[in-house]
């Protein structure tokens, strides 16, 4: 019934990488077309160690950064990755640059859509991109913004995984088994070569939701046999036919 | 995968047609084979009609609930339902009758469970009854408690409406579409001929949940065409292999 | 000893008609003048139907919707609308919107004032304009914003509902019987031509918070028999001579 | 339309004097029966005074602190005072003292109620009073409780004042100006002898209450002057004719 | 100033190790005197491994958890460990274990304590222990329980991590570095035959919360070099005299 | 290890004497350089009783506000206090004001910094100028924001109390005890001349804190003398060697 397609909005390039890379290469490979829009390079804030190097400069940092992403998007086998180049630390969006973002979103007519969580007291960044998609979302579906084009329907919109869950008041509520595109998703971390010390981190996420979703699946009593998961809080409502 | 069995409990024997009647003669159509559990006939506090005739007891009230509500689960086609006759306002359970439950809960092997919301200020039968299923699903796990018995998955616990949503901190988040049994439903309600007030406000409840229903499966756009429908609340997160 | 005055600031031209359409009424009819600014037409985001004919250009749209709009405040005998024009999906207030919004809150020296929830995924143009209400509140409070005028004391700021709830947040702790003017909101909910997938919807919120009236004010020992009522979320602590 | 009553229900023998002794003597003033019931007298646990003195004994205790009560109950006029004498840390309520505050209730026939915060993690005998009082509210309003008696309808809970308010959850809804009895609830302080070290303490709070008072009921233009007031949350709606 | 003395309160005789065998570790080798109450031994709920065996008795699991319990505990150095048996899923504490645990408090007179999350939807077992210890704790306030007998001061209650903190609505609040007692931490871990399908699950949560440790310390500006941390949450505000 | 600076940063000129000025003047007492910021004078929102006098301008207010902020802060021994002039009710901060709070926050490197809660319906510049603080410190840490410049470690962010802390959804978690340096704060609030309403309320704020202060260090078995205290909320967790 909905449309084979996703759609992902990253405020910085590498983002989408730790946070739901799972998510996009397994619909990827379930057919699904999934488009990233990075909004920022994570040009100033996210990339301390290309900034240790001697001489380095922002378009070089940027030039750096945009290559990590696309071949972590290419890992992952997402359908496209666009660019916004907003800047960040901190991020903005103008007019312009939301109605840009509705644009894709009218194109693309995702079946559901990813984004950050609603608070982070650490990135700023994060919880902005995410209120300015929930802002487009609901631009994209007017009737009165361009007329003549097809409005949006009304995708779910995921909240992928926080770096400290708690503090960012992020709670999921659906556990997504990775284990088929584990090797997807190690390959894009391992494109984040400025980054290493999220490696482990991001795959000790993994393997621990892993362990919630046996859990959640059956427990003790057999659940299933998943070795590494993402999370993910949902905004709105499922409808549904069958509990 | 899962059993085609759902449980649901009920703190009054009343309370299962008004806030999952529409999920129980759903399953049943689809080949689910769903027990009711009521822990008390609601016979002291919910039963007020009944009390202001002329020579009514204790005993005749329970046994005319107990018809009412045995009439509805067979209009809701209902594999079962039983009664535990625990008491009400205040319901309290000890240890034996837990155990029952739990007797229940293994017996069934659900693949879901029903209860009410975690809070309700104006009655506190309610959560106590959610806590007690809590409580007796984690016993009903537990490999150590009679030995030998196949022990309990992990069902997701659904918390049905109750009756004024925000004061009782309860939030939808998923919406399930009831337009095939509504007749179902509404033959169930008009069994509960001791409480009439009720039969209006939970069609409202109905109409106006499928109004939502239409919104977050597409609105403008062109949402699925429910005209009734019933919201639930998950207390554990969803195990998927698509978002 | 307060001004028998109120003032409503509605997101979208037809926001103060569903959601406290009884509330300007009812006042109105115990004499108090109520003031509603609606801080655009809801033309671009809230017309699909009108969008959908043929020929429609967004002046026509927003004279149609004006007229709805006045039609509605007149079935009310509100005092006054005011349409602030500044577009939507998304609104945006700049300096000069919020100060004529100030000079609106001065001039009429309401005693309450009613807006939007605080929160609401769907539409985030609503929790805009009350966040908007609550710093010109603020403004017009301050002594040394123009200097010499009459500087506002401490309305209440009631938060009206939103379609849906429970996932905004907003939890109502007043509900006002509107049984006296149902005729009033009826006919002003029949102005809104291109919105009659709501007609049902909100008679269906006002019999059931009338129902939910009938419990808080007595319940089975006999509350009063309102047939409609409306709900609010308070902002501020009530100061009271009695509990 | 409303009983002239009111009934607080106090989990120790002195929390009704610190935390809602304006709003007892207020009401009396008013023409209010007001009925106070004290769980227990805090003997155990609120009571170090006496017993760092020689010789005091369990009894001994008991009966200085219910002469210290019956005297604060006097100073502020309250029509009744009665000691269930339950004990206290932990306060414990079996089905017979809940009976028996389930038939002062009805007697009384509040036209509403006071008691405790929902939470306080220094003092578990608070909430569990409150959460008791609510259950028996329930009991009181059950047509089949002691089926001839008259059941109650639906008075507001307000929860009065915990000592660390932000730590226990408790959100003030209502500012009770206490000006005119201040001078009464002076009095039923300073009848708690063994509890010295509070006596600045409430009158801090009733002081910067009514700062707040203030400034909530007009603030800089001129709010009403107020010197004593108290604080109270609600649990129920309440059900008006005017905002 | 305080003693150099702690107090565990662990439902089941495993939790202390996943949650807080660091703090444990590190306090015991700072000289604290840390002092373990297993509440039950998990014998029914969290001892499915031994349950499977052929053969296996209440007794045998009761016995065999014992000494894993003990030889973690001495793995840790703890002071000492405490076995209440008072069976589990559920656990229930009549008057008579409140007291013995008021008693172990009182003669620990800890300097601060630990215990379980607030909540819990998949074990109903941990938050019944947190209440209880808050409940104990007031008691072993009173000086009017046991009089002459050493009062308690105001020690704080962490709460360690439980297994899926978002769902528990836990939130850290203190990171504490455990590098240096690491390797007894994983020892007493491997004493936990029964549930190895854990013992990767915590070491990746103690690698980040280290992760986070740096983080909170300094970040890419040059935070501490944990190398493992556990996560506490704190019930009452701490006292400095700096900040 | 960390340097002994700290940084305030104050929406209004007057509120760090309020809300923090005990903090202030007992960390400059144990040789920290405190550095204040206020981004407003509170010119037209906080000093209505410069407006009531004949003649004034928005200059005089000013000038009156930044001596009165100048007078204080050395009451308090303050290393440094800067005005930004930005202008209140609204505050707004463009990105170059915003910029020049960043260039503060590195110049200071403070050890901890300072600002309002997170929300306050009553002034909605002070929840701005929160929001405004975690974005530059985010911006002071990017190692791309004007590289070569040290960049920011990850000092903890303390909200100070807001003048009615429970609609403002603040919940201190550190209470400090400011007693030695009362009479520095009690000066630096008399230097306030415009806002003598406001000196009562804080002394008795500091007093009840101190009460929570003493509870908090061991009540009645013993708690730390204090006379005056403050109370913080942290944004981040702490990371310790010890509990």
């Amino acid at each position: 019934m909905s449309n084979r397609t996703a759609l992902v909005v990253s405020a910085h390039s590498a983002d989408f990488v730790w946070r739901c890379g799972g998510a996009i290469a397994l619909h990827a490979a379930r057919g699904y077309e999934v488009t990233i829009v990075c909004l920022s390079y994570g040009e100033r804030g996210e990339s301390a160690k290309l900034w240790k190097q001697e001489g380095m400069t922002l378009e070089k940092v940027k030039a750096g950064r945009r290559k990590e992403a696309e071949n972590a998007a290419e890992a992952l086998a997402a359908h496209d990755i666009q660019f916004f180049d907003l800047g960040d630390y901190p991020l903005e969006m103008d007019r312009e640059a939301k109605y840009r973002l509705v644009d894709v979103i009218r194109k693309v007519q995702p079946s559901f859509m990813l984004s950050h969580s609603l608070d982070d007291p650490y990135n700023t960044d994060h919880p902005y991109a995410t209120r300015a998609t929930l802002e487009c979302r609901m631009v994209a579906q007017a009737w009165g913004h361009n007329p003549g084009e097809a409005v949006l329907g009304a995708p779910q919109l995921y909240l992928f995984e926080p770096h400290q869950t708690e503090r960012c008041g992020w709670k999921p509520d659906t556990l997504l088994d990775i284990t088929p595109v584990w090797e997807r998703k190690k390959a894009a971390i391992e494109c984040m070569e400025g980054q290493q010390h999220l490696w482990t981190y991001y795959t000790n996420v993994a393997e621990n939701r892993a362990n919630q979703f046996r859990r959640n699946s059956g427990g003790q009593s057999g659940g299933r046999e998943a070795k590494y998961a993402e999370g993910f809080q949902s905004i709105f409502p499922r409808t549904v036919d069958e509990l």
